[in-house]
């Protein structure tokens, strides 16, 4: 235990995900050590985020204007919405270059043990959105986990009796993944989902 | 990437030491998502630490006033005095209970590759207080590292012509480790400093 601020500061840091006690002293004796402007722009750098960031009022991804630049973006695919549960997905969805439409953030997923039930999602928003006529594909890209795949299954049901295409990402064995480390799971999903080739 | 201040809140996050980008994203999200005072008021003690929190001018210890706690405390022992390479280690040595006296903090270790030598660490500081004939113990706890051990070599030779006993902590096996799988220097060292138990 140190005293007064710098026990203080360790605390701080030791309420953020993924950061222990120990990473928690190393970080902060970091910023005390290190020169003045690198903690300043740091504590800067969160105030100002907190001030600016806001969430996109259309699909709820994390944006400083009140449209993000993904829905503000006329060479988006308008007829195509990818719908996942966090801003963190989308930037992961961005990166492989494979969907050039729009999205809706669900902000978590279905999850009996939490308390998070449908009505704590953004799913009236996105029924909202499935409204307009000019969506003609819904693409489930929720985790591939049991609160993912809840909602993934509760979704489907309720877009089923829509005119609308609803598919889901594929699960399967990840590549440059090796056939015999992969759990149980994971190869029978990727037998269910063999897919032909000739 | 993201778009403006969440990607600088993410690369401000990511310039701390043990959080690589993953982390940064996922501890920005943290804040971002979060209710307002989490962010803040981790940015008001990065703030409040970076103000207030100075070096003990006695021994180099992370402090609010002038001394530091220990230093300023007149029921430790003035005789002894325990070199260590950084603040994080006398909080370390503290929880172990055994040592009752003084500390020095070096501010790092020497070393010739992130060129460190004896006069970037506060070996000058350490000389003078040595020459208060009260001191009659020097107890060197750097790191059983090269670094460290370049130090405490240096230090004991430096040390070596005063009136002083100087010793260094002890190496070997780690309490509740394994012998099986201790690595060959640390048997080697618990091997050479063997004690007789009867």
């Amino acid at each position: 235990m140190y005293d007064g601020i710098v026990q203080d500061l360790i605390d701080e840091l030791g309420r953020l995900p993924g950061v222990g006690p120990k990473s928690a002293q190393r970080i902060a004796f970091h910023l005390i050590e290190s020169d003045s402007d690198v903690a300043m722009s740091l504590a800067n750098v969160i105030q100002e985020a907190k001030a600016k960031v806001r969430f996109c009022e259309v699909c709820g991804n994390v944006s400083e204007a009140e449209k993000c630049g993904i829905c503000s973006d006329p060479k988006r695919e308008q007829a195509s919405l990818c719908v996942v549960e966090d801003s963190k997905d989308i930037n992961a969805i961005e990166r492989t270059h494979e969907f050039r439409g729009l999205y809706h953030v669900l902000g978590g997923a279905i999850s009996p043990i939490a308390g998070i039930g449908p009505d704590q999602l953004r799913i009236k928003d996105l029924m909202k959105r499935l409204a307009d006529p000019e969506i003609k594909e819904v693409i489930i890209a929720t985790n591939p986990n049991l609160e993912g795949e809840a909602t993934a299954t509760y979704l489907a049901r309720l877009l089923g009796s829509m005119e609308i295409t609803v598919s889901k990402l594929a699960s399967g064995l990840p590549v440059g993944g090796d056939l015999e480390y992969a759990d149980d799971m994971t190869l029978g999903r990727a037998f269910e989902g063999r897919r032909r080739v000739n």
